[in-house]
């Protein structure tokens, strides 16, 4: 059993094609993708594309969610997977990221979430 | 300027009231209560109920979200914050969450997303 409840992902995506980060439909077909490339089920989603230029797409997937928001100005875009199973492996995200939105380079994270020995674990010594 | 595009807060929040985190309705009103809390404006949600327990919500604001998953048989909630505005005070965020669902302990951390200077920057050298 895995010492912390979640894992979360932040990938850094930096020199990307603008067009497609001002797609929202590029987007939301991309963070489908990555769901799916990890065996995740999709609830819902939420869904923005700003004026002059960028968007946000949020999809809400069992206990776990994954969230991209754009920069085309500045070709970059910030995605963010968020999952309670903690033996995903990031890398079938990041391969998903890297085909759909062609950036020059990816920087991703990992952070596990909740620490199953909490500082003040309740019921404790 | 700041150096970077958007900041990102996670939030550990350890023994919490358990009934707060099994109310789908408790979370989407402490949610949007954390966005007016730093002044945002909320554009669309997602939420699910889980059985036999748990609850997500993200709400999706401008160039920006708020998500929570909760696991209330450990007492435990995983609260993000990403946000476009690198002026806003994360404390506000902290002191409506700590309110709202009672945690023991929050435990956060910020993250800066998007370095303006990327390593490899566009029309560079």
């Amino acid at each position: 059993m895995a010492a912390f409840l979640g894992i979360h992902v932040l990938y850094e995506l930096y020199e990307c094609d603008a067009a497609l980060l001002d797609d929202v439909e590029v987007l939301r077909r991309t963070l489908y993708d990555a769901v799916r490339s990890v065996e995740m089920v999709a609830l819902q989603e939420a869904r923005h594309q700003y004026e002059p230029q960028g968007a946000s797409v949020v999809i809400l997937v069992a206990e776990s969610h994954i969230a991209v928001h754009t920069w085309p100005e500045y070709r970059y875009a910030a995605v963010d997977f968020f999952s309670c199973r903690t033996d995903i492996d990031p890398e079938r995200v990041r391969v998903v990221l890297e085909r759909a939105l062609k950036p020059g380079r990816i920087d991703s994270r990992l952070i596990e979430r909740g620490h199953r020995a909490s500082p003040h674990p309740p019921g404790a010594g």
